[in-house]
């Protein structure tokens, strides 16, 4: 069994956004050598995701508003979190969004449907962040 | 390693519906041959889930109308990616639900508890739609 | 490839608590001997989580106040579910929180980031329930 790993590192200068991160991804499995197997890429920060959807612009400001009305940003004093910090709706929107996706590797590929396309989603930007990369297989 | 793949097509008449395909992930592992691995299952589409829960008709009911009041399909027009399309609910709600699940393989088997099922989740049906599953073991 | 499995037990005497169980599995993984791999953790009861976040007591009694407010335990008479039981707010919670978490193994050890630690969210205790620990790699 082979297995890969690749740190993405990021430096989002806004509070959020949502980076499309499939070609590094597609260049880390062809970096593995790996043809059969299963890819983890998953956020090493606890106020960021990684998950799969549509690259459409009217779609990330959609999720944009609806992750800010089930759990807003401000005001800070809202949560007990925010003792000296004021990210604890980001630490809610990371998991409606999710921590991580795993994704099949098949002939070398990533095993997607037409439509799928990883991104990072930052909830809690303006410093450096990083993303891992895992790869098993043959 | 043994690695398997197989897909499993849908065409749900309605928007909207809970499928369970346990049983057929099951025949996917019994061909598959693998006794000790991991199981990935995920929607191929981005406005459907993969998911394990309960097989019960009243919470499947009840999931429904949770999903439609934290992602409301309607109005169409309060989301900006519904130029030409009437969908981003679904990209919302499949959020919510998750676009994979990861089972273990113990024995040859599915490693559930009790309760566990697995369900393709469709939130914009009424077409042609697939899930992978991709096995990885002994 | 090598494999290890394991369970955990727990029997929360509260409705809903979270739980720290990245001491057992650290320990597990010291007991499987894989250096390179994946780890799965996931809830074998529908209404009960495995996720990744901050141990922090603000954060969790934020998560607290938030699903309660994104899917309501009461009236229990609001879910179709809730015939002959009362639990149906947990089996949405656990949507949104997750079944499972996948986590690199590099170097035999788990591979995180700073603050990740991986916590069992219990969403209906007062009652025996277990999680379970699949190890593969090599």
């Amino acid at each position: 069994m082979k297995s890969y790993r690749k740190e993405l590192w990021f430096n989002i200068p806004s509070r959020r956004a949502f980076v499309n991160i499939t070609p590094q991804v597609e260049e880390a499995l062809r970096e593995s050598g790996v043809a059969e197997g299963l890819v983890l890429i998953n956020a090493m920060h606890i106020t960021a995701s990684v998950f799969i959807n549509d690259d459409e612009s009217g779609l990330h400001r959609d999720y944009e508003a609806w992750l800010e009305k089930l759990a807003p940003h401000a005001p800070v004093s809202q949560y007990k979190h925010n003792v000296g910090e004021d990210n604890a709706d980001a630490h809610m929107k990371r998991q409606i969004m999710g921590r991580e996706v795993v994704v099949a590797v098949t002939d070398g590929k990533l095993d997607f449907g037409t439509w799928e396309q990883i991104f990072y989603g930052e909830f809690d930007g303006r410093r450096k962040k990083r993303v891992l990369i895992k790869i098993i297989g043959d």
